[in-house]
Formats: structure tokens, C-alpha cells, sequence
């Protein structure tokens, strides 16, 4: 049983304890955070089914105050994991870091910290084996994780070199005050992170996008131009392909899957515990041709994506299966991806 | 065991079969719809857990083309149970009521129709007794079931004759494409119908209101201005009053509940199902006095809010409880309403 | 010729120096500002048609390499006007007041300085007379502007001495990109500030309320509920009573003023100037009895309802007119208020 | 003088009567329509500058009640022009398509109306020639107009075989209450018809394109991925010549422009009527090269985009002037549209 801490439990932290929560052979230690917001009082109110531990700077009071029981340190929780999964706000993971190195622990952390966190810069399918044995790594982030997935899938059948990229990204998370949009489209300077960060996973392909922010809370939209190395690809062809993977869900408009919002209200419906969905979507009818390139957007569940290749990475870390495939494979059972077909 | 079924499994319909499950002492022996929307097919690949029926125009072809079982028909599930619970488009319960009257079943209709289909207007708190025994009842809206709770719960206490209030409408719910609202707040004419239904209610208070809609899907909030008989309410009595109430939840801004979104964020991460919370909310921070007035804001969880009262109105026609008191207690119970305090 | 002068070109200080301008009894000598914002850059596409002045800290290459020609300094400015308008952002002002003062220049602040900047808050209709000859004013902010012109028009017919307002307030303005809110409506402590500005300006009257932030930006909606002192008002009163203000315009659903939208709409197609409309709107449809309480929803155009009580403040502290009677008909005869009747 | 009359006053008709107002060599005739809408209420409120006609089916009496002059019929209008601008409705143009032909008067419809209400689907930059001394021509949509105008751009100087498209749709116009979308993209089905449009106008280039709705009201976005059939273009090349086209704005996020909001708003302080651009703007630090291809991003301000090429359908279907390059630019020189550089 590998054993796994997280540290900072916001909307990633939550949804990462879950996720190793339901691993058979991961065992979740504990979380760590730093004050009582409403996500350490949503777990006292839920019966605190995870040990919490208090970061530097936590004012235990304010949790005695609230009946809140604390299990103990983060420094404790170190001390009792194989690795950690690092989800504190940007430029936290950093200095954590520090920590985890003294006490032997690795560490996996998410997209907001600096590339140069990390050993290696990690995702589940397109370079599970650069992670083998690593002791820091580093997620890509929600939209290029899901991008990743759909591109590597084409990847690996039909050979892909270069992608063109446009990311509908949905501005704020669902309850966020301290961000927002209203009513405008907000650029950001060309290319987009996502686009470099491709390369950087798959430095065979030349990429390329652009970033517009929109008023919405509820999963990005990508469209992605993916030009074919070894001649067209039909669009038939291409969705063999997607269907064929377990963390891609093909939709379409005709089902009722109108847009991003409708994939939220499909997993509430599902029962999926808050609404998440860790697959992305994928249009069937979005998809066409143009002479090399194959078109197709998609749809990313920021909060729950980067989960399934999270829990790749401790495998990977921990040496748990030798490959992406195998590796792959456990999470999705435990995750129940795939299962749908 | 009373016997439910459900009629139109759209938003309300889902959650009223999810709602009557979790009653002990009721069974859900199926629902009924036309079409095999998303709500269907997310019950599909849920295993089907209640048995679906079909309704007259329904092509059952279309179901099995999607391997979706069909257990029978709208008039088999009516031949089954005690009591319906009709949540169909506005305007299909009245012709549905027929079927339910030759059958010799009972029907609780929702808030979309009007109030003529049913024998009473009702709700748990405010007026449970007039439903003994009725063979219609309907429900009051969304907004007005949680109003009259609040307004309800101080009238007991203290003696409430007026009443002024202004809903801030949410314009559709999450995953609604027909309707919407872009960079507008909208006026209806005043007064509002929520102001009439409570004097429908509660006869014996004066309201009126001015509803406007806003572009969000997560909840309404009401401000209410509610007229004491007997004089001066302070803060502190109010919310010692709603405090005791168990479909009234106490936060506030400092807590981190800065508003609709957060209340829903709160829902997800307890673990509920579909984020859904059946309480109204009210801020602590929200109570001002002001002569004999007492003002407040309140929450309104639209997908959710009118489930417990719609239980109650099992509990009423069937005659199962005597009282409101002793019937609201049973439907919080099973409910786990009140259960966080 | 009163000279005036504009300190911060942004959202309204660009509406002062415009209605400055339309004065025929005052002239409008410059603006200052820091930075050559959009603001800065439509001024000068237009070929400025204002002098331009910076303020200290202003990098002047940064004009010169955009070809924007400048005036002179801050001082400079101050040096020819007899009446500064300052709109710098929040807090500058109360610093600008030293220059002010040591050059002996009366000045006129926005409603985001605290009120200690200034010897009297003011609005042109609710107390001019409090400001004849006064040295430094502070407005009252859009929403408590236009608030009161509708509270002080039904005061001085019938007698108000209780009010309960709700805001429903927009979050940024068109084009704002530094805040916003996505699918919320966030909550403030009550009461509302406007509701305590209202008092201090109107201190016969008690008044609480309750504010909402909702995601939009064409114009707050305020609902009031108004006691009188003295007996029921009719609607039919009330509505001939707001007829006959020149800056409140009455309004219909039936007409086509749907919500705020509408009337941001209209005032484009109008060709007002940036779209903008001095007057709040009142909508007929919503002004509802309920004992001596009169209620109403009105429409606070943000980015200019202002303007027409600032302009009255320059008559007040500069005595150009002795009372409020005489001082708004002249600002409303060069704003062209009234003339739709 | 060219005699031109306008059918149908809402978003584009308004509009549309402006801009001929606008042309020393065309004359405003008048404007048909139905009911006294918002946009008549404000005709009248400005004085008439145009006359009013009414189409079959209008109620005179509504007009009377209101004071609005009326100056004849539909038909008196037709009888005094040269040609009809016809920004009816979808479909009804196709109905009053008869009545032009039957009084030999040419017409010119927007984009609403099917391709085959014309004899050329018509753009003023790319295929002007098309439309010369034809008897009706349809205009591109919005999206495809603006598109069209970058393309061609590109595509005169370098040479465009291949483009794919993805829009950032924005789904209301401000003001707009009868369709909206709150929290919601929404997909549409591919290939976009601006994509087919492209086609049919510049038949050598091969599109396709992705359209998502997005919950916003000034301006739409697109990003166009390019292909050079003569090799790579560069930045500074592309650049360059979006620079010399007195339709394209250039503008960058860092001089403030940060998205499509800041166009309205930069329109607005401009003091453009209704806030309006005819220009598209593109941003500098959108434009991106991969390979032969090169990216970027256009701003399309939906309700005034289509004017000028609109003016330009004049031109030809009079025989006004020879070819695109002088008729667009006699219809700039009006518009006053490159004199920002």
C-alpha cells in the first residue's frame, strides 16, 4: 500500500484525496491546509473521514473554535507518507518542496507551481516512463492535460506534427468571488501556455494557440487543428480512435450534450460525487477534414481532469506498473473510467 | 408502505424519486417520461435503479435502440401506487390529473401548474393540515417554498401581518440552453405571483414583492421585509427563531458563504448528491431591524428547495402524520435534514 | 464663466468634463491624468478637444511617444479654475484636497472618497442649500444619487419616514476587466451604505437595506419600499409625483424596457453620447400598495447619474444659484433633462 | 444622388439608415416597419430625421396614440427609391423581395435572408465586381464579413488556400431578452456556415470552422489559422498588411485593448454613435506563425460590421463606381474609417 498525503485542500486537493481514496492500492494518510474554510468545514460536517494536519502559520485556535479536530502537523503528515500530492496555491509547492526533500518524500505537484519545481514534467499517456522512479514531478495543467490526451491519442495511430490550438477557457471556478468576467471576452497574449507546454510533453510536434477567457465556470472548450504527418485522416478514422480511449467520453449534440454546461448536469445526474466528470468530451459532430488537418473540439472539467494522471504519477513515482499502458489502466478501474461503454 | 411514482423525470422529477427512496417508509415503484433525454440516460447508465415507464406518444423505439429496459406503461405505473407525484411540463399534469382520477390515485402536482388542478394549495409548515386526506394537492413554486418557511417561522413565533419582498431571481438552472439571460437584469410586473401564493397561504398576511431576474444558475435570494403585529423583533429573536428551524440553514459572509454560488460549492463538497441542498440559506450578516420590520436575505436552492415540502404532501394525502409538526419531522429525518447542527 | 477643471479621466470623469462642456454658464478648463489610458487615447483620436494636464508621477515620454499633446501640470490647472471635480480613484482625492486648498480652489469629490474629505455630502435635490458657498463637497455615490432623487421627490409630497431598499447592483462596468462575477450573486453586510448615506443626507428618515452584486453592467436596480408618515399614497399618486421630476423617467414592460438592458439600448439609439442617460427610470408596473407602504423599482445608470447633481454642486459652493429649485432647472436645461416630456 | 430606403429598424436597420445618411452621394428616403418598437420610440424621441413608412399589417393607431408621424406606406417608400436596404426579419425578406421586383427597384439583404433571395451573395473587398449592376445582392453575416475582410487581406498579398476557423460567438446583442445564454458555451454543429460562406465568396480557399456560443453581447471573436499556398508569412509581413486596411484596426492588450469589452467601450468614449465600430479589430499580439500557416485573432462588433460593405453593395448594384478599390474606398471616406491612423 503506497501511502499519500495532500497538501493544500482546495478544489484540486479535494478531488485528489477522493481520487486516491478509491485507489486499492494507494492509502490516503491525511490532508493538510492551513485555515477553516468552507472545504475543512465541509469535511467536519461530512464526519472528517481524512486526518487534517495544520501547515505552518495555522491558527489551531480558530479550529478549536469549531469543534474542527486536527490529527496533528504537516511536518507528522510527511513523516508517515511515501509521497505527496502538492496542491497548494502557486509558489507554496516550492517552498514545500524543501520540506519533502529533507524528510525523503517524494512529491507530484500540480500546474500552478514553475516547471522548475519538478524533476519531470508529467502526463500519464504521452511520457508515463520519463516519471519512473522520479522523486518530483509536476503536472500539467487542466487544459493541457486534456489537450494531451486527444493529441497523443492521434498521435500514436496516425502521427501528428503540429497542432493549432484555440482554448475557450471558462474564467472562474463554480462559488469563485475572487475572480470574474462579466460580460466580456478577455484575451491573453499569444501562444498560450498550453501550447508551449505541448511541446515541452511531446517534443515532436509543433504547436501553436491562442487563449480567450469567457464567462462561464462550468469546463474549457477546446478546438484543435491537428495536422497529420502520414496523410489525411478521415473523420471516421479519427473517432475510432477517440472512442477507443477511456478518458475520452464522445457526445453529441443530437444526444442533448449541447455545450460545456450540459456535460455538468449529465454527471450530477450521473451521482458523481460533485457533479465531476474525469473524462473529457469529445464532439462527434465537431469533428471534420481539411485536406492533412482533422478538427475537433473538446470539452475540459477543469476541476476533476488532472486527477487521473495525478494518481498516474504516483504510480509512475512509486515504479508501481512499468508503463503507461498498465499504469493507466489501474487508475481507470479504480476510477470507473471506461466503464460507461 | 405507501407506493410513489413520478411523473416527468426532468430537474424536479429525478430529485423527487431520489427524495421518496430515501423515505423509509415510502417505495418508489417507478417514473414515468416520453423521450430518452440525458436525465434518462444518465438512469441508464446509473443500472437503472427505478423502473421506467413509459407515457402516451413515447417511441419506444427510440429507448431500445439505446439498450434503455422499459418496464411498462404511464397507466401500469399509475395501476401501482397510492400516490403521484406529478412533475410533467406545465399544463401536462392537468390532463394527467384525469388519468389519476379515474385510476383512484392521489397526485401532487408541482409548481407549474395552476393552482385550479389541484383541491389545495399547499405546504408542510404553513398549512399541512388542509392536505389531510385530499386527493390533489399542489405545491407551492420554488421561491415561494422556501419564502414561506422563513416568513412562517416567524409568524409562529412572533406574529407576522406584512409582508415586502424582492426576489432576485435566477433565470434558468445549470445545463439550460432554451432559456438564458446575457448582461441583463430583467423586471417582471409587480406585484410578484410569489407575494399572492404566500396570501394564499397565509391569509392573514398582507404581501406584495417585485421579482427580477439575473443571469445565474445557482440559487435565488429573496430579501424580505416582514411587518411584526406585536412589535419590535430584534435580531437576536429572529435568528434564534430560524436557528431552530431544520429546512433553514444559518451562514454567513465571514464563514466563507459569500453568496448563491458558494452555497452550492458548500453542496458539492459535503458529498451531496448533484450538489443539491434541500435547506434555504440565510445570512446571519444579512438581519437588519428597522422600526417593526425585520429584513433578511435568504437563499433558494431552485432544484432542490421544494422536495421535502412535496414529501411532506405524501404525508398529508395519505393521512400518514396527523400534523405538520410530527410529518415535517419524518421527512427531515430520512431527509438528514437539520442533522448538521 | 465658472472655470472648471477635471481631476481623473476615467469612467466619470470623462461624463464631467462632458457635461461641463454642455454648461453654458461654466467653461471647462482641462483634465488631468497619470497614464495614457484607452480614455486618454480616445481624447486624443478625437483631437482633444480639452487640455490635457498631468498629474505627479505622470511619465510625459509616455504621451510624447504617442503624439498626445499635453497641456500642462496638475498645478497649472488648479492654478486657472475656480472649482475642481475630482474623480481620481479612491483615496487620491483626499490628497489632491491639499492642493486644492492651498491654492484656494473649492473642490467637488466623488462618492469613493470617505465623506471626512469633504465640509458637506451633497445632492443637488435633498440639500443644495447645505452646500451654498461650501469650500469642499462630496457627492453621494450613482446609487444613492439616484435613490434619493426618487425617495426626496415622494418626501416632499407626502412625507417619508421609513425605508427599506434591496440593491440589486451591477458588479463592474461595460468594458471592466479588473473584477467581475461569473455565475454569482455575492452578498454584503446589511445594511447597505446607501442606505446610510441616504440618513445622513435625509436624517428625518430611517432607512435600511440590503445589497447584492449580481453579473451585469447596464445599470443597478434598487427596490424601495417607502413609508408615509402621514397615510397611504396611492400608486396613482405616486406616479404623478415622479412624473413631474425631470431627471426620474417613467417607464413600461408594456412599452419595451424589458429590464436594465433596455434602457442602455434605447439611450444608444437615442445617439446620447457613449449611450449614456442622466435620468433613473422608474417602471410604472412596478409601484405596488401595501398599507402606507409604497414600493418601487428603479434603474441607477452608473457611469452618468451623477453628473447632473455634481454639476448642481459647482452652483451650490459657487453660489450661482440660490436654491435647489432654480440651481437643477439650469443643469437640467443644458443636459437637455426633461425635454422628452 | 443614389435614393435608398431602409426596411425594417431594429439592430442593423437603424443602422443601416445612419450610415446611407452618412454618404454624400446617397439619400435617406425613409424606413419601413411594423410596430412602434424601442427603436421607433426613439426615432420620435429625436425628432424624425427620417420618415416613417408602415408595412402591411401595421396598426396605424398604435403609431397615432404615441404621436408618431407616419409618412406613407411600404409601398409609397418603395415607389421613391432607387434601391431597399432589407434588414427585415428572416423570411420576410424574401416576401418583400415581390414587391421590389414588381416596382423594378434593386434590393440588398442581410444576412438572415437564404442565399437564394439574391442573384450574388456579396463583399464589398472580395468579389465586389460580382455585384455590379446586379438587381439583388445578400450580404455576408456579420461573422463572415469581418472574416472576409483579414482573409482577402492576407490573401491579395500572399496568397490563402486553406483556413480554419474557430468563433467565439457572442449570442445576444446588448438590450436582447428573447434568447440568452447564462453559464453556457454552447456548440453548434460542423462546419460553421461562416466557413461555407468563405467558400462560396472566395471559391479558391478551402474552410472549415468550429462555432461555440459564449454569454456575452459586444463583439464576437475569431481565430483563423491561415495557410499560405506560397510559403511562410511571417509576423511582420502579416502584420503589415492587416496594417494598410482601413477595416482592420490594429490593437494590442498591451495599450489597454485586453478584449472584446474594451472595443466597446474605446467606441463609446470615441463618442461614436451608439458606441459603434465599423471596423473589426485584430490583435498584434494574437498573430502567430507555425509552419506555412499564420494565426490570429479578430474582433467582429456584430451590430455595425456589415455597414460599410452593405454601402459598398450600393455602389455596385448602382454601377456607382467600377471596382471594389474605388467604391470602398468612396464608402470609408464617408464612414470616416481609416482616419484613426
Amino acid at each position: 500500500m503506497i501511502k499519500v498525503g495532500v497538501a493544500g485542500y482546495g478544489v484540486i486537493g479535494q478531488r485528489l484525496a477522493d481520487g486516491v481514496a478509491l485507489q486499492a492500492d494507494m492509502e490516503l494518510v491525511g490532508i493538510a491546509d492551513l485555515a477553516p474554510t468552507l472545504s475543512i468545514r465541509a469535511l467536519k460536517e461530512k464526519g472528517m473521514p481524512y486526518g487534517l494536519y495544520l501547515v505552518e502559520g495555522a491558527d489551531k485556535a480558530k479550529f478549536d473554535a469549531l469543534n474542527i479536530p486536527v490529527t496533528g502537523t504537516f511536518q507528522d503528515l510527511i513523516g508517515k507518507v511515501d509521497v505527496m500530492l502538492d496542491s497548494s496555491p502557486g509558489g507554496v509547492g516550492a517552498k514545500n518542496k524543501e520540506l519533502y526533500a529533507k524528510a525523503g518524500v517524494k512529491a507530484i505537484f500540480q500546474g500552478g507551481e514553475k516547471n522548475s519545481v519538478a524533476d519531470v514534467f508529467f502526463h500519464g499517456y504521452a511520457n508515463y516512463e520519463n516519471g519512473l522512479g522520479a522523486d518530483f514531478l509536476k503536472l500539467t495543467s487542466c487544459n493541457t492535460t486534456g489537450l494531451i490526451r486527444s493529441v497523443d491519442c492521434l498521435d500514436r495511430k496516425f502521427g501528428i506534427d503540429r497542432v493549432a490550438i484555440t482554448i475557450i477557457r471558462r474564467v472562474a471556478d463554480p462559488g469563485d468571488y475572487h475572480r470574474g468576467l462579466t460580460n466580456a471576452l478577455q484575451m491573453e497574449k499569444a501562444p498560450s501556455h498550453q501550447a508551449v507546454d505541448l511541446m515541452t510533453i511531446m517534443p515532436h510536434i509543433e504547436a501553436t494557440g491562442i487563449l480567450v477567457h469567457t464567462p462561464v465556470t462550468h469546463g474549457h472548450i477546446i478546438t484543435v487543428v491537428a495536422h497529420s504527418k502520414n496523410g489525411k485522416i478521415t473523420k471516421a478514422q479519427a473517432l475510432d480512435a477517440f472512442k477507443a480511449h477511456n478518458r475520452i467520453r464522445i457526445v453529441s449534440i443530437d444526444e442533448g450534450f449541447l455545450g460545456n454546461a450540459s456535460l455538468f448536469r449529465y454527471a450530477r445526474d450521473l451521482g458523481n460525487t460533485r457533479g465531476d466528470m474525469y473524462e473529457i468530451a469529445l464532439w462527434e459532430d465537431s469533428i471534420v477534414e481539411s485536406g492533412d488537418n482533422i478538427m475537433y473540439a473538446i470539452n475540459i472539467p477543469q476541476e476533476s481532469v488532472t486527477i487521473p494522471e495525478t494518481l498516474d504519477g504516483v504510480r509512475a513515482c512509486m515504479k508501481m506498473q512499468p508503463d503507461s499502458k498498465s499504469a493507466t489502466a489501474e487508475t481507470n478501474k479504480y476510477l470507473g473510467l471506461g466503464k460507461w461503454k
